[in-house]
């Protein structure tokens, strides 16, 4: 195996595996063997153990997109893994029909699904072009030729899987429901709807290709087909935040860099205390995290309209260079009590910036990995657009901490909050095993 | 001028301009020349001339996301350009209050904007970070430090602006309304809504990155504030089909290569036969086209239950290699007259490639530049989403002919024709000029 020497090629700091690079596991190239007939091979990559470790060596980096994330580990993948750049977020309602073993076989059947899709592959050994003529193909085609792209996959429970609607235990799992796992309040300025709220499971895909992001989601909620389906899902098309310090500080649509102070995954200190549930928090949660979505739009028009010295009181940073009121470059820590000329602080006591940080919040910290959207334009002619904001954090309860400060900043005039899901994000699966299992285990 | 060493580095048939590359035209590499002092050179990338010609020779290829286009020129870029990966796509309302002058102004604005935004500039000289500190930057700034990730925009004339709902001519332009300029008539399946359908003006951006094309689609509509406004917009995320031999053929979301009997740029005789304005056109509008978008919802979860078998006989074509059923490879010309064993045709008589060819509809041919589209989920669980079909023609009755003759063939039954629209593209515009000049002319 060699090391990608992309960009992105950072070593993942909850598995040390680095990403991998390279032709060989594109679902071109898996087709051309087949079709000549090395049936072994595809056969072979289907169990869990050749997808991370047992396919042969590639020789150099390859083309953008071939890089590949392992989808087995101590922690899912999708989480501190560098921010890709596109995102397909999707929310599902379990069937009323589906009891523990059905949700056990539905979570194992994702859990092979996904591990073949990170990798490049297929979405089952049948391939895009089906077995038998008698059934349609297990895949839906799209993204035949398409190599990995850095897709990963993570799935999410959400409250509505320990205790459903009419408050029933239907999967035999309300005991372990984690204390981490805490509905949200309602925050100043929540102007939530529920088609964009809440559900039962998720799976976040990113990838650095949107078609493989869809392709994934698509394919998977095939999978589900009868047990679960989707009640709402996401396209994100620019991450709003780095996780690594290999990459630059990208723009959210306010035109402020965004993301400077998040949680890198360098800083493994820090993202063991922040990201992974707490260790009070019940057992089959250890190396697993809490997900909070909430699909903010942004009143942009109103935005576009501030002069740059308004616009960087409300954030306090810098338009340009992203560095705080306080002085300095982007990466230099806001000094709160600094003041100016007058005796005025350089950094508003209102703004985003100081609302939000440790020092305000009692030290939490939050990993964000948010993504810009646009879903068009709504009647009056403004862009209906905002940030599809994510959270990874040790509970649901940090992230409280957080918004509450930031609810009524200076930056919430010009937001709504229209979405809102929280999720227990377990640990990362075993090979041979399934997303999730330590919750159904003994 | 050095050429791009890129795939995508293919000469323009309307332009003998190549796509540009380099880091010399991006906008961090201007904001640190304007920082530097060296304001000289931003004033003059102000005017076209820098923009195409002007610029310093630059080393070698650029990284990816640099190739620029040239937005002056016989047509406007955008049409054979090679396909770019992202679209946004946008229809405008003109104000009731816009007059003759109003509306040159607004398009001669669009003209400078466009071109600084087509080079990776800023919509502005001034920059995302503003002049002045009492007025707001003229450029949103969420684009800094992005390069022109190969942007287009190509802007077009909807029917009402030749005359308006009421009847009346308000611009002075009726008696120039160009006879390619058709309405559409209802077609078979058709269930258009008006919330993704007409426009008096549109503006298509392309590009590599699609936050490049969403800011240029901000900034253009910030210009035409109160003078403009959108009416609705469409993101799309994957292109459908190649527009150039040097690009492979992509798959849409039914999982099949799309595009693959495409007008390809290199086919230079084709391309000005069927997509710049016929010879008896009005004059204003040579080397123009016109441009049909039809927003086509895809019955994917149907479609997705079908065999494969199946699935090939409504295409006419095989889904992994997209050969044509009578045999051959991919670009294999489709032999509709031949036979199975048992006499059956191979290519079904309604499959969508029989249809669809120049044999079927009199020898029409279109240029289809469309994306893959997904606008979330529905109610149901179902995707929504499908093709953001566009097409550019010698007259939008040369789209008539083509989608009467697949209206009712196999593949209908899968879609359903949600947003449709028509423009006539004016030709480029010639530097110190603006987007339609041709038509105000004496």
């Amino acid at each position: 195996m060699t090391s990608d020497q992309s960009p992105d090629a950072v070593k993942r700091a909850g598995n040390e595996e680095p990403p991998r690079s390279g032709r060989g596991v594109s679902r071109r190239g898996l087709l051309g063997l087949v079709s000549a007939g090395a049936a072994g091979l595809a056969a072979g990559a289907a169990g869990g153990a050749a997808l991370t470790t047992g396919l042969p060596a590639l020789s150099g980096a390859g083309p953008v997109g071939t890089t590949t994330y392992p989808f087995y580990g101590e922690h899912q993948s999708g989480i501190t893994t560098p921010a890709q750049d596109r995102l397909h977020f999707a929310a599902f309602t379990v069937s009323p029909s589906l009891d523990r073993v059905g949700l056990i076989e539905l979570l194992s059947d994702w859990t092979v699904a996904a591990a073949r899709l990170t990798a490049g592959l297929d979405v089952s050994e049948e391939g895009a072009l089906g077995g038998p003529d008698v059934a349609p193909p297990d895949d839906t085609g799209e993204a035949l030729e398409l190599p990995a792209s850095g897709l990963t996959l993570t799935f999410g429970f959400g409250p509505g899987l320990f205790e459903d609607a009419d408050g029933a235990d239907r999967f035999g799992i309300a005991v372990r429901r984690p204390p981490g796992l805490a509905q949200l309040p309602r925050f100043a300025g929540d102007a939530l709807r529920p088609e964009w709220s809440g559900g039962d499971l998720c799976i976040q895909a990113c990838a650095d290709d949107p078609q493989v992001a869809v392709h994934a989601i698509r394919n998977l909620s095939r999978i589900a087909f009868g047990r679960a389906s989707i009640s709402w899902s996401q396209l994100g098309f620019g991450r709003t935040s780095s996780t690594s310090t290999a990459q630059t500080t990208p723009r959210n649509l306010f035109g402020f860099k965004d993301g400077t102070a998040n949680l890198k995954l360098e800083d493994r200190a820090a993202v063991d205390e922040w990201v992974w549930a707490a260790h009070d928090d019940v057992a089959w949660m250890r190396g697993g995290s809490y997900l909070v979505t909430r699909k903010i739009r942004m009143v942009i028009e109103v935005w576009d309209r501030q002069q740059r010295v308004e616009q960087e009181r409300v954030i306090g940073r810098s338009k340009g260079e992203g560095a705080p009121l306080s002085g300095g470059s982007e990466f230099s820590e806001p000094v709160f009590d600094a003041e100016g000329a007058t005796g005025e602080p350089l950094i508003d006591p209102t703004s985003h910036v100081r609302r939000a940080h440790p020092s305000n919040v009692g030290g939490v910290r939050l990993l964000r990995r948010g993504y810009n959207y646009v879903d068009g334009s709504d009647p009056l002619g403004t862009l209906d657009a905002g940030l599809f904001f994510i959270s990874f954090q040790r509970s649901v309860d940090a992230f409280v901490t957080v918004q509450n400060a930031i609810a009524t900043d200076a930056l919430a005039e010009y937001l709504k909050h229209v979405g809102s899901a929280v999720f227990a994000v377990p640990p990362g699966a075993r090979e041979g095993g399934f997303v999730g299992e330590g919750l159904f285990g003994s």
